[in-house]
């Protein structure tokens, strides 16, 4: 079977003379939080699974790094656990033929799950992964492979974990067209901003109270420096506007730089700080960016706390419409992986990113200033006449119109804490204008740039 | 084939020998606002779902009672117009053998929409309707007939219309036990609330302004009294918990008696006032209402304002997740409408219900004493001493416990506005002691009691 789109359809001729079906056989490699997640799915939904699908679904194999390693899960809990292979092998899950589908729980974007998925797919397999670097990356590669074997590659598990965006672009918002897709993407950021907002916190505080509490990864900077929150963005853009995903070309900031100031001053205007991934598609450009975003309070994207996820695509009959969901964690994301498992498990066969693959469109980065968007501008600057003067200036020089302005108390080097709320400006302008500014010899230290969230669901 | 799990899913041998599909044809009956959206989007998006079906859809044949009535749509725009049959016979459709899916937009739980609905299914034709009313009142009848004929009947649209809720449960969240279902159902007592709260009208006055602006109903009592909220949640609890939809046994109750000195007070304790439908399934007994509610403002079902409608399905594995878009409109509804011909296009087959028809449980209503939540009570009595001393002597009988009470101004007939919210209390219980209440001599006039809302996606 090739990818056009013809053949990406059942009939009900087909259906109508099938007879009842096998169990579907799951190949599991890795058993860390999401796959404990599935396997706690699979023993406790063992009807629900069925009634859902009209089939058993069963676990048959699977493949850990270290199968002496304590595990969260029990697999001798299943009825057939006898019948279940664990062992070291992951490549094996992809030729194995007793497998119908492997399920990619390791993570990376390359290594062994790469190869891993990469192989199954060759054979023949189904493959349903929660691997969002690796769909970010090659993604395309995949689909293709996917749709030349005739099997289905799903990732809903990789996009915002039990916000179920992904199957929603497929199904239940397919007659719109998206002009643009945005929202909170990332949980740990969303964790310690919230907690910043509510307890008042500086960020290393925060930080230092995730570490403990084991909600930050030893390394946080796939978080906190945005780059999670991109590769979902990345995977996103395609489904939504029907482009080739293109993780390189997302810009991406991080939070590191938010401070507690930065929280309360937002506060004060009627704005909540939130890490924000935005797609938008015109004029068969694309712009992706992932950003600490000032978001005014009477959005509902501004309620979304802790460790939630929320995604809002702008289309066209349809309007705004807003998903909301647990963001990681066992539960969220291996309902997600489930969510898949039983599509397949149908028979609804479903090309990766919606799109087949061969129809993708290479869509080149959106002009910079083909963008607006208001800003919020956080400056410290020496106590001294004419400094106010001097910022603005360099505003207007640039075209950027001021809507608000504040000075705050003198910091304890005696400069002045300066907060301007900018009129909507083009992002490219507004960028060159915050250079220029960070080189006056007024500024005491670096400048804080976010722009604002101004469409909305409400 | 018969409607056991077991057919109703495909293979993918099946899809794999599938040749390139021919057109899929529609046929659709009635062109009000639901139609005139399908058409728009037929018309505007030909290539969009040509792409995620693999194959034309193409309108054929469109039935109105009166064909010399002005419409919003215009046939004439299609490029095959000339080959679109327009006439009265309704009926028709149903037996018409150059249509595929029935498009049944005329509403009304009776009459032609039913005998339309009845024959198309009977005669192998999939159905997409928006009729909430006719699905409520006759969906498993209809369902069983779908499931003997082998043929999709599909209504996304009949539930709150832009939230993509039925596929969700179907699709994305499929994975998971629902155990409570709850949100806003019904956009334009969502409207009216919003306006009371924001403009500080009265319910009269915001009625009349709606009216003004053709957004009421000629006859609003379809809206006002909950009865459209409550068609909405009877088929949103079948399809929830796999039980018979079962509208008879929603307790419902409108926002006629809602106050601007409700709203006022509600706001003042930290509450907004949403009609709320909700459904929750336990010990095999379902608990389904629709009443004003006073929602927590920190709550995301709190930011949900005029037209937008919103449902919380909280879950096993996945926790809580929310969607959220436009609860009515001619895009909207059209859109959901669009989004269940893109499935038929694609050959998706599932059961109306999700869960096949014939494995629907009926569930006794649950006991009201089961369900507790904590109160609000409005009562207007004498001011004198002992009458605020009675109120909370008839709670303390009845074991509800008071957890603020607020004394307001006194109203033109001398009576004092007495505000109590109580600590969580079993339903029958609180209705037993607000029958007390109503009946004391110090009451001036007929209490308000409304539930809060507890649990939350936050």
């Amino acid at each position: 079977m090739t990818a056009s789109p013809d053949s990406l359809t059942n009939t009900y001729s087909a259906t109508q003379a099938s007879p009842a079906l096998a169990p579907l056989r799951l190949g599991l490699a890795g058993l860390g939080t999401v796959g404990a997640g599935v396997v706690d799915i699979l023993q406790q939904e063992v009807k629900l699974l069925q009634a859902r699908t009209g089939r058993a679904i069963q676990l048959t194999h699977v493949a850990v790094r270290d199968v002496s390693k304590p595990r969260a899960c029990d697999l001798s809990r299943f009825d057939y656990a006898n019948a279940i292979t664990l062992n070291e092998d992951t490549l094996g899950l992809a030729t194995n033929p007793e497998i119908d589908v492997v399920l990619e729980l390791i993570g990376g974007e390359n290594g062994i799950a790469y190869d891993l998925v990469k192989a199954a797919l060759a054979n023949g397999k189904h493959v349903v992964t929660a691997n969002k670097a690796l769909i970010a990356h090659h993604g395309l590669e995949l689909a293709k492979l996917a749709e030349e074997n005739n099997v289905v590659l799903a990732f809903e598990a990789a996009v915002a974990a039990g916000v179920p965006i992904l199957s929603a672009l497929r199904t239940g918002i397919a007659a719109n067209r998206v002009s643009r897709i945005y929202g909170i993407l990332n949980g740990t950021c969303n964790y310690i901003l919230s907690r910043m907002y509510h307890a008042g916190m500086d960020m290393e505080a925060v930080m230092q109270e995730a570490a403990d509490k084991g909600f930050l990864e030893a390394d946080p900077s796939l978080d906190v420096d945005g780059i999670d929150a991109a590769h979902k963005l990345a995977i996103l853009s395609a489904l939504s506007f029907g482009t080739e995903p293109d993780f390189a070309a997302v810009r991406t900031q991080g939070i590191r730089h938010i401070s507690q100031d930065d929280v309360r001053y937002a506060s004060a205007f009627g704005y909540r700080i939130k890490l924000i991934g935005e797609a938008i598609y015109a004029d068969k450009t694309l712009y992706q960016a992932v950003f600490p975003a000032l978001v005014p309070k009477s959005l509902p994207l501004a309620a979304v706390e802790e460790g939630f996820n929320a995604v809002v695509a702008e289309t066209g009959a349809l309007g705004t419409v807003l998903l909301q969901g647990k963001g990681a964690g066992s539960g969220p994301t291996g309902s997600a992986v489930m969510a898949d498992v039983i599509a397949i498990a149908r028979g609804d066969y479903f090309a990766p990113f919606t799109t087949p693959a061969s129809d993708l469109r290479a869509a080149p980065p959106m002009a910079q200033d083909a963008v607006s968007k208001p800003f919020y501008l956080h400056l410290s600057v020496v106590d001294k006449p004419g400094a106010l003067a001097e910022v603005t200036r360099v505003l207007g020089a640039h075209q950027v119109s001021v809507k608000a302005i504040d000075q705050h108390e003198l910091s304890a080097d005696g400069a002045a804490k300066v907060v301007v709320i900018t009129h909507a400006a083009p992002v490219g302008a507004m960028q060159e204008a915050f250079a220029s500014l960070a080189q006056l010899p007024y500024c005491t230290k670096k400048p804080v740039l976010m722009p604002i969230i101004t469409e909305s669901i409400a």
